[in-house]
């Protein structure tokens, strides 16, 4: 008895997913909820910045060809407080960094380079001494240097990070149009599954590690996550998961469970009745029975209003398959309802720490710990990396020739143990072969977790020589 | 006139820093809480998973010596439902994904290697033949097999990501200890600086960039981050809100403005008066004018009680050096006090994509879009890249050699430019020097941000080869 699923290679099961996945619409948010969000309207400078000629020191605003000498100090600019004073040859006016230059004055020589004089006389003038001649134009930031009016700063399909928001803060752009988020529902299922806090379990027990684990990731994307439970293995009970989700005008349903091939796993035949399955078996190793479906609903306004699509991923119960169906298929879907261009996973080379054996029945995607690292001493690595230094004229002693991504196994990878997905920040691309790569192999990675907190090794990393 | 602190180093800089930072206390989270967040307590595992031996697969419980045959389907076993019925040779039992393998039974044989037959008679018992013969233990996962009843599943000083949060539910930790994150307090200074939304600017009034920049990256960094607002330039405006952020018992004060030579510069003079300012001026650029403090504070409960402390970052009011101060310093202070054993910048190697001009006086933090790219064709590194295929007896069509991370400077790198943090992943560590490094120079970068959403190159990246 076989599945009555085409097996499907992983790209062509993601080219599907991103072909039924459409952007979300435009809407407003506020500055302070910017961050992480995809800018669905380009963004211009309503004005120039700076909006004056700026001084980049503290020191005096001078007409450049008066030189070295002292000299009367006629007025200031402050940053925020304006003398309307002009800076007539011979005079000279202190000023702030970031201040207005006063008109007349062409350069602002530093307070370093100066030395205060006794007032002429009783509640006389103030003078300095100005130590260096400036040329026209020095620490003078023109108008419009950083930002011209009129120009687009941020555009639209970027993404706003920490930056960014300084950016929009700048330019004034306190209401953005961005890309809805995805609203997505978790479910998980399984007459055996029952909720992490139980303590014991009963007989054939096993608790829920899926739903907060997807439900963490869900946020992680971005995403609104809604918590849908535990469905029972019965038609009825998940047919009304289902009808859950619907009502709650889900973007998304992510479920885990009941898609292999037991006479209860029952997701593939009531999305089959619901809607189009577009795939239910994928050549890969873990998560062969994921599944993902598209459900057209009517949208409330009646049955001539155009409707609304929920995208469904059945993805495997073993907590592992779940873990890298959902960083595979799943997380590229949500990037690009968020408005991602490129919303697919990233892809780097690295080399093997170890000797991996491969899968002789499926492409693997073997859970592993990038970390930079230079070679192990005395390895092919090493050797190579003395060869890069030579050929690219590295100086032989450069100390950052020869690091690299080296991939850590988190060990025993069956699809039950999530224990190899811990401390896990990419994936590896293993092919479908009889063998094993050898240490130092490069191999293809696909990055799941940010490299910020990657391991160091020890002795750390090398830094630009002179630095 | 010159400053009265002395210049020091940005790694004698951030030593000073994490030398008088602490990891806050413990507290408990429930696990929806949990992301993100550094344990302060081991977690040991209350049970075996499996409890019981599992299925891997669906199909029949089978006494592996019986072999190939017709049998009789004695009961079944699905996840969450366990038939009592020990399987005795000559007889198998139905078995779910999961599922508990019935007492007798030593292996599973999968539902395509069998075939449903005709019942015995009316209402006789169920048949089926098995086609293929087990060997003892095939697909079951013995009780323990993921986790061991007892093990350590994540340790103290673990970060919980997605697959943690899994980890943690599988095993029942469902309230854990955690460290506490930071409540972080951010403010701008200057008379010139007003809010983001004024809209048209007056006569020398800038729009206040940092504060909204600064509370996202608090707040990304896990920080509970809190708005203090503009502080006017005047020793009692700025004192009040010093108090503010010490009525309001923040870990981390964060100031930007108020830090350079003018005489309005009021931040140093009120922190030395506060506390301990342990350096006023650092040898970098951008970023000179970093000031770092500490105020020890009474803890309300009398002067008997031991006090608290609050770090105070004093980050230069330019956008650009207030960036990246608070990566260099400021972040890996709020990563130390979340637990982070490692709180640093990680650091990688990339190369020049176009020749970068050295800064004489001090050495920079150029802001950069990291992307893993194939060389240039023709290019040295690319000379280098088939050097290296050679040297390390990689296949020389391999695919994957001479992918390395490139460097694409943000352009001209005046602090005042916040441009020129848009779409940075990286700060590349330039030395200190005269002269240009040219493209395809090894250079070292600091991480600043999540490299899964980098630039993808065109023609992508390639997989392993057989992949
Ligand atoms: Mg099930
Ligand atoms: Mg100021």
């Amino acid at each position: 008895m076989g599945s009555a699923y085409k097996m499907i290679p992983i790209p062509e099961a993601q080219a599907i997913v991103l072909a039924n996945t459409r952007p979300l619409g435009a809407v407003t948010v506020g500055l302070a909820g910017a961050l992480g969000r995809v800018l669905a309207k380009e963004v211009l400078a309503p004005d120039s910045l700076p909006p004056f000629p700026a001084s980049i020191k503290d020191g005096y605003a001078v007409v450049s060809s008066d030189g070295v000498g002292e000299y009367p100090v006629v007025g200031e600019s402050r940053a925020g407080h304006l003398d309307d004073l002009p800076v007539q040859p011979g005079t000279v006016a202190y000023i702030t960094t970031g201040a207005p230059v006063p008109p007349g004055a062409d350069a602002v020589i530093q307070v370093e380079d100066t030395e205060p004089l006794p007032a002429a006389g009783e509640g006389g003038q103030r003078r300095v001494r100005i130590n260096k001649a400036a040329r026209a134009g020095q620490d003078i930031r023109p108008v419009g240097s950083d930002i011209m009016q009129g120009d687009v700063v941020l555009r639209a399909g970027e993404r706003v990070g920490v930056a960014e928001v300084g950016i929009l803060a700048t330019v004034g752009a306190v209401q953005l149009r961005v890309h809805a988020t995805p609203k997505v529902a978790v479910l998980s299922t399984g007459d055996e599954v029952v909720d992490p806090a139980t303590r014991p379990l009963g007989p054939g027990q096993i608790r829920d590690a899926n739903r907060s684990m997807l439900l963490a990731a869900a946020a992680r994307a971005g995403a609104e996550a809604v918590d849908l439970g535990v469905a029972r293995d019965t038609a009825g009970h998940l047919e009304g998961c289902l009808a859950a989700a619907i009502a709650q005008r889900v973007d998304v349903l992510i479920t885990s469970g009941g898609v292999s091939m037991g006479d209860r796993d029952l997701i593939k035949p009531l999305l089959e009745r619901q809607g189009v399955v577009h795939f239910g078996r994928v050549w890969m190793k873990p998560g062969k029975p994921l599944t993902f479906a598209t459900l057209e609903l009517p949208d409330g306004d009646g049955p001539a209003a155009p409707g609304r699509q929920m995208l469904v991923f059945g993805l495997p119960g073993n907590p592992v398959s779940s873990f890298v169906c959902f960083h595979l298929v799943v997380l590229p879907a949500l990037r690009k309802m968020a408005g991602w261009a490129a919303p697919a996973l990233r892809r780097v080379a690295a080399r093997l720490a170890a000797p991996l054996r491969l899968d002789p029945e499926r492409p693997e995607y073997h859970r592993c710990t990038l970390q930079w690292s230079p070679p192990p001493p005395g390895s092919p690595a090493a050797a190579a990396a003395a060869a890069v230094a030579t050929a690219a004229a590295e100086p032989p002693s450069s100390p950052l020739a020869g690091h690299e991504l080296w991939a850590v196994s988190t060990g025993n990878q069956i699809s039950s143990r999530l224990l190899s997905a811990r401390s896990a920040n990419a994936l590896l691309e293993l092919p479908c072969a009889e063998g094993t790569l050898a240490a130092g192999t490069l191999v293809s990675a696909l990055l799941i977790d940010d490299l910020g907190g990657m391991p160091v090794p020890e002795g750390g990393v090398p830094t630009t020589p002179g630095f």
